[in-house]
């Protein structure tokens, strides 16, 4: 964990240091990757079944028959879960769509004083590909976050695909996808998963586009397919930044520092407070709340090479940096929390005031889960309807609206040596 | 050129091979522009300044102080431009910016029953970088597609890179930058410009996101930056796709489809009638008029390579032909263009009726001109407003609403195994 304080004259040359530290080691695997999916496309079925064998150490009666999951076995996952997370799911998934839904866009068409009509329509993605980790970092509240913005966008077909380490499934991510309204499953992951929805084999029908979290094997293959399906985002670890001031209760910011902590080593957490009793009351209160947290290892770990604490004189110097960091969550706890956050330009999601943490975003608040990292914020956006739809315009134009802007069209299509342009025109006009 | 007939036994067949076929020529030079953008990241504006003087043939004169292009350079510009052109510029840029400014999103907050407010709020990106090719392919309308768009969504700072290959420089692009507000324009190209955007050199601040159309080695660079910065889509050859029925006018049809050719010899044309006398005569019309084109030998080749004529024996046949080919432009030019256009789920932009050819959606009706190529229309959409702007979420709870969602929240970690998450929350409620 570094201290920086605003005050001190080598802070500007720390704050760039902090921003460039690199948290994710890259693994090479890209090599490995393009051959799984030069197999995938090759032999379809026969690859996806033999990867899947090997990766999650399955048995020779896997087969490709094997690979959808059932209705029966959804059904059975649904009635295996405990009732509490089920019914705390399905609370979840309403607050959900609730919040998507009013994300959902308006076409748009005007027909000028000239007589052209210019407008477009928003389609849904005719099919969406969900890519679910496994193991332990197969989480229910990704399935909805992912899922559940696809059908609010109206996407006729959602696949998920989700692998099943020595034939487990988590009964939860299987709700989720029942709950979201996912329309199949395949019990497939990895590359081999990606190359699937990308390029189809005789089981799984290709997607149009792939959204989901995945390691480091799913990553390359997703930036390997991208064109001939989309992507979304490729995921960082996780962060989140907190301004703080000195009436902020240091156990709960201790807290909300951890909770992004023990997600992932590489995951960071940041305090940028405008008083120093805070700083250090939350330090010792994160070594307090470590004693006791199941994932104290990758939390303290974490916190130890990533974790930082700011003091700037106001927050008006936290600002810039705020914009700086573009932080994936962003956690105001200060007395003018609102009027401050609307000084933001850089953040994935903002969690305002002492009774919003942000582990109520992860599961229940409404507001997408998915969001930009590694300063990404800058330039992108978390998840939502928008990304399981697309825009087309429409243009029409009258033999009269022609004539008045024909010329105008003619004169740039031969300025660009584009003499054919400028003819398609004209002949129109019987110029 | 090909001709495919839905009554032939073959048709499915010739139709697959038709949407696969590789227009692109792959050019590796990965290599090279890794070493390129590493020596910009290294050296700044030296290495800048050396790669301008090797690929755009400079001499020792041009140094870092004459990178960027002067007020005085662009007034000069603009007093050098024939008068016609410097009007249907402005024509076109007042068109462009009426139909963007109607994509402005809005903001949104509501609080719900529990007391929770929940909502997102849209701000422009920082800054934004606008490739712009040298020579034959430098555009000025690809200037106002792309730089009006960032104006509309407010982009504090744009800025054009250009290269000037022998010192030329168009001076209808600098016109273009000026009448749509580019900040900053910068007389380098090529990946070390795309570097320069990215990171930064003495003289050239970087960017948030970059956009702009660019050859392989532009391409390549964009595609190594991405994640230091946001980019726009890769894009391809371009192509129409054009739905007309036997009323339509084969020369003009003709005309169409060679406006298109003529871009490029990876270029594709493709006609779907359900008419053989019109087949027969836009074939005929086609030879016409490239005997009198003077980009004719590109446009022969794009078409002989990659035209085609699809016969169909209704239009009913022709809607899901055309979502899987997601055409980048489709004309429509049939009785009922209008309520069959809207049967299309995928195409980047529609040009509706006889009077309506591609080209004037090219320069002057309104709708950007930046457009999914290479059947990514099924998945993404053409240049607009939101791709300079970015949502971030804002979450309120307060106590009360917390002491009603928690418990879901708390659940929900526990059931993830996320302790630290659950505590973050069970903190504030004393649980």
């Amino acid at each position: 964990m570094v201290r920086l304080d605003s005050r001190d004259p080598a802070f500007a040359a720390d704050f760039a240091r902090l921003l460039t530290v690199k948290r994710e080691i890259a693994e090479d695997v890209d090599e490995a990757v393009r051959a799984i999916i030069a197999e995938v496309v090759a032999r379809g079925d026969a690859a996806l079944v033999e990867y899947t064998r090997r990766f999650d150490r399955l048995g020779a009666d896997f087969t490709a028959a094997a690979l959808r999951v059932s209705e029966a076995e959804i059904e059975a996952a649904l009635a295996a879960c405990p009732a509490e997370a089920l019914e705390a799911l399905r609370l979840a998934a309403g607050r959900i769509e609730a919040f998507h839904a009013a994300q959902r866009p308006s076409d748009h068409s005007a027909t000028d004083a000239l007589g052209v009509t210019a407008g477009w329509r928003w389609t849904a993605l005719e099919s969406v590909g969900l890519y679910v980790p496994g193991g332990t970092a197969s989480y229910p509240s990704s399935v909805l976050m992912n899922a559940i913005p696809a059908r609010v966008a109206g996407v006729p077909r959602v696949v998920m695909v989700v692998p099943t380490p020595d034939g487990v499934l988590n009964p939860l991510v299987l709700a989720a996808a029942r709950l979201s309204g996912v329309h199949e499953v395949y019990r497939v992951g990895g590359a081999q998963a990606v190359a699937a929805l990308a390029y189809g084999t005789e089981t799984v029908a290709p997607v149009a586009k792939i959204v989901g979290p995945g390691n480091a094997w799913v990553a390359a293959a997703k930036r390997r397919v991208f064109g001939q399906v989309g992507i979304d985002m490729i995921a960082g670890p996780s962060e989140v930044l907190i301004l703080a001031d000195g009436d902020a209760n240091p156990d709960w910011i201790a807290a909300d520092l951890l909770a992004q902590a023990e997600h992932d080593t590489a995951a960071q957490a940041v305090l940028i407070t405008d008083s120093a009793d805070l700083a250090e009351a939350v330090e010792a209160a994160v070594e307090r709340a470590l004693a006791t947290l199941p994932r104290a290892e990758i939390a303290r770990a974490s916190w130890r090479d990533f974790g930082a604490i700011l003091r700037v004189r106001t927050f008006d110097e936290a600002v810039p940096l705020v914009d700086r960091i573009a932080p994936e969550h962003l956690e105001i706890e200060t007395a003018d929390a609102d009027a401050l956050s609307k000084r933001i330009r850089n953040a994935g999601a903002i969690f305002l005031g002492s009774h919003t943490p942000e582990a109520i975003g992860d599961y229940v608040g409404g507001p997408n889960h998915v969001l930009p990292t590694a300063r990404s914020a800058r330039f992108s956006s978390g998840l939502g309807v928008l990304d399981f739809m697309k825009r087309t315009t429409v243009l029409a134009c009258t033999p009269e609206s022609l004539r008045a802007l024909g010329p105008a069209a003619i004169t740039l299509g031969r300025s660009e040596g584009l003499e054919g342009h400028a003819r398609s025109v004209a002949i129109r006009l019987n110029l």
